[in-house]
């Protein structure tokens, strides 16, 4: 399998990092403009490089998208034009026709079409996944969502666009399905009012009927990537920053005597024991990388496949509405994505319909 | 001066506890209809108990009011009527007109209404207030609090109510103003979709021009209260729960070589030291009631007089309506309340329109 | 039953505000020679004051000892002699024969004698000892303890005998035994080399075999108080200081595939979940007060019996010495002191000649 | 500039990855008797590879010792007969005699001898030894050092050997010095006794009067590398795993309102500011590799210069004798390193005698 990586950014140079640690992986080949930055590329991890994708796609059987996200869709469906495989980094495309576009041109050109979702591939958003898949938390109530640093200020797109497909993505897979209703708030303070670095999200789910949350900021003093998710029976926390507990399971929670007296008086508060399930180290995005590279072997759906890039775009592009418009924004087609569970394996059945 | 507590619970108790341990008390009356909590109360704090204030009024001097919000008008007006000094609970009531209505009544009665919002009595804001208004921290851009934890679900009021006073008395006391525009989510889940017990709160303030988001919950499995303000030159984060550290300032902000030119690219991120001020252990709670005391005693207004009760009231009165309408709402009357700033000092000089 | 408390200090207070809150307790009397600090406590929380315990004796059927160490076998002997029950703070005293004498005393006066060992009253020390007896660690193998904090330094005695009967007292409770043996280091900083602030400690228990570490510091910019236990299947860390998760229990430990062969290269490392046990929070010292009452009545021998104190200052007298004398000192006399385990009850059986 | 790393273990893998990042380094050969661990380095990063040194010999300019301890001597002895550079991993050899012969033999020849105390070139060690020097923290008391973790045991040394380098090297450079004294504890519980998996350092020096202790276990649930350092008038800590705060600075100390009385009773405490520099993110293996090749070119003496490799030597195998003689042992030979300071400068000025 010979792979190019177009666009040799921040997440462009950590794919070629990990695609040249791949035994699997026969030559990496670096796409970018920049010569520089293709040959501190290639003085260390890849095998050749190339200025543009359509100089570059006889050398490639498979290319992974990591330029600006404007650029998603002109780049993605030249490469699945020429019957590329392509893992396109998130989000999708900048607008949900975009990414249904590639969608169906990927369907159509019979290749395997990924989104980066990183978060799909952490293992501890995998045993949060599956404990509440089991029941163990109870009835999803209500998630809670936080990605803040300082920077990365993006040229093309907002707070929203950059930060909140990690949030969105991992709520959606959580719960199998998509928001049905999204409300969105926005500021800009740090770069001169010219677009959102600080953002709030409202997701409405209706099957499961839950409600999340998710912040977003280019501008708070501290890192943090975080997930609370309250079930009728326990809560959970995932800090993607506490490398050493990223997932802590806390079996808390408001019983009533009543089932039909929710009035305060009546409810009583259970506090129990906090357990951080031991989560064996190891890195998501090789994690994704690999899995891209089994479909392609496979001819399997991915588990972020395009469809459920085309759900985060959908909500993404909602939320630009609910700013706008300072108003709850229903998303338009928004379909069930419920996974079919079986135990530990997150392999997600997509519906024929769907896949073309 | 003999001071009366009406209501023994949570707050109430806890209100004798200090009254009790005051050499300027000379002895604390508890009113309350359950004659078992009046007993807990008397046997080691008071000195003196009635079922109800109507008949404790010739025993005292200053009245505490604790009862649940929605009594907070009923009993408060009692107090104020007979010439007694009143320091209530927040909310200072559950509408705006209630609020200003005691105000006014306190206007006319010629006694001292003061509004229970204990952080504007704690080091670290004080501290944080000082910071702002001598231009460490340079222009506030936005703040972000949080107020979470599980339980204690209220009978009379929403999570707002209950949890968001804190809050936004927290904004209001730091950035000397009022929000003139609110939004607000909420959504309902532990306590069978009665009242709403997770919510989100934007305040947009003019004077200066700040975004302030506040998030509360009584769902959460980790207890949390914290202020995050970020400025153009520092950002600085609050934290009631972290004892020996509750004030953090970083030497952290974004820079732009050129005024005009925000595009990320231009943008660089400045990282510095960060300082935990020394902060020196007192009760705010203390400090608060010591405070209504010596107001008593000189007529000075006090720093949380009745008319910042009233702004605290409207933002969380256009919040509710937020929530019914999806909108963002008009806080009516909004006026700045800017105190004088001289030093460390933080009394506040109010125009005499407002105070009567 | 009437209790006076001898000494109105830091510890003092502590229990004259804890036995003014207990029903049980009729009249608390406070015996200092310092005016004002008896009027301290007057004034909130005592029934009575004396200048001496002389002539208090005739107004209290018991007796809390809480002046400096030095004062101990002084003003305990005085109490016993009288017949009243005696609470002597940690340690009992400043040398094993003045411990042991004021043993010899209660138990020919026929009174309870209890040292004040306060964590061995604590929820979380209970819930680890359970664990333990119940084999949940598997064999403990070695016990690193830690009391840090700057100050307070104290006038009559080392930062040993002020802040080691803590790691002793819980070493000795979890083991069921005391060391056989002792090392220390001494060293002095802060206060003109006038007496060591800073020491470890080297505890040799043989029954079961483990050695324990203790450090302790007046001179450390950090409070820290923590105890943590390795044993053979599993490892705990006991944290005063950590409110809400005061002890978490790791599974973890080293695996040998060959239980002769200890080589490095044939010894795996187990990495399982790590679990924080729901401790009701309660106040170790309002147990301890309560214990020592329900002896009093009851007339059974305390957890934290005389004996247990003599263990406690056996272990000091000889890291006194193994500073002095730079080399490890046999404790004499060490006895068994394993307490039967009956579930999760930690009451002791203590042999018949121990107590008289 | 060609380099040779014999030993492709935990140690030498991380200096053929950074060594094959660096411009300056022309090739990297990787040589161990393992021909799998040899290959999983020639396929990402090395450039060529040998089975032993002999035969590399005549393919490297500089030659980077990674073998267990027991095998440094011989190893670097051959490198440096044959006019190589030599970079050999703490500790230097495992006795003082082999250290001082390796010294001798590099002086000899000529080349240039360094060892890998990697603390010495972090950012945050280095900005602590800068305030030290500057006089920030007043005169340095005491020095309190842990490394704990759990595993990894070594098959030729025990603990102190293995993870005590650190500690011991940290002091030294920021004392500008060696103990003269050094005491050890030392106990072995994980791997059936062969050897010690926890232990405890003293170590006096004398010029400045310092007391360090310094605590070390392969048998601790959680990691911890952490260096307290307390002064007259500030107390610092690093923490090597807090990685956005690795130095904090205590602005607190005890004061004595007379230098003649320090009774207990005329001690106050201060209590002021914490200050957490920024330390720029910097990998100190890399800096470390770099300043051996700047040494090379310049022929400047290293920081770690073979010297600095003795005292560390020194200290442990006094330490081994304290353990078995139950003592303090002296340290033989204890010189003075101190480094002349030159603002934030930290080359060391080394006497003729010792490098010749």
């Amino acid at each position: 399998m010979r792979v190019g990586v177009v666009g040799c950014g921040y997440w462009g140079s950590k794919h070629v990092r990990v695609l040249s640690s791949l035994p699997e992986v026969e030559s990496v080949i670096v796409i970018d403009p920049d010569r520089s930055r293709r040959d501190a590329m290639t003085s260390r991890f890849a095998n050749g490089d190339f200025p543009d994708l359509t100089s570059a796609l006889s050398s490639v059987d498979a290319v992974v998208v990591a330029v600006p996200p404007k650029l998603h869709r002109e780049v993605a469906a030249e490469a699945i034009t020429a019957g590329k495989h392509v893992l396109v980094e998130k989000p999708l495309a900048t607008s949900t026709s975009d990414a249904r576009f590639l969608v169906e041109q990927a369907a159509h050109a019979g290749v395997v079409l990924m989104v980066g979702h990183t978060f799909e591939y952490s293992g501890a958003i995998n045993e949060l996944r599956t404990r509440i898949q089991l029941g163990d938390l109870g009835d999803v109530q209500y998630i809670d969502a936080a990605w803040l640093n300082l920077g990365l200020y993006q040229d093309d797109v907002n707070v929203l666009w950059d930060l909140a497909p990690h949030g969105i993505s991992i709520c959606n897979y959580l719960l199998g399905g998509q928001p049905a209703r999204v409300g969105a708030w926005g500021s800009s303070h740090g770069n001169g009012g010219t677009r959102e670095d600080v953002a709030m999200l409202q997701l409405q789910y209706d099957q499961p009927r839950v409600t999340a949350y998710i912040r977003v900021s280019w501008l708070d003093p501290a890192k943090v990537r975080r997930v609370t998710v309250v079930g009728t029976r326990r809560m959970a926390v995932f800090n993607d920053l506490a490398h050493a507990e990223p997932l802590r399971i806390y079996d808390r929670g408001i019983d009533t005597d009543n089932e039909s007296d929710y009035s305060a008086s009546t409810l009583t508060y259970r506090y129990g024991e906090i357990v951080s399930p031991y989560i064996a180290a190891s890195e998501p995005l090789t994690l994704e990388v690999r899995h891209f590279l089994e479909c392609i072997a496979t001819g399997a759906a991915p588990r972020s496949h395009g469809e459920n890039g085309v759900a985060v775009v959908a909500a993404l592009e909602a939320a630009d509405r609910a700013i706008a418009t300072r108003s709850l924004v229903d998303v338009p087609g928004a379909i069930s994505l419920l996974p079919a569970f079986n135990g530990n394996d997150a392999t997600v059945q997509i519906p024929e319909e769907m896949v073309g």
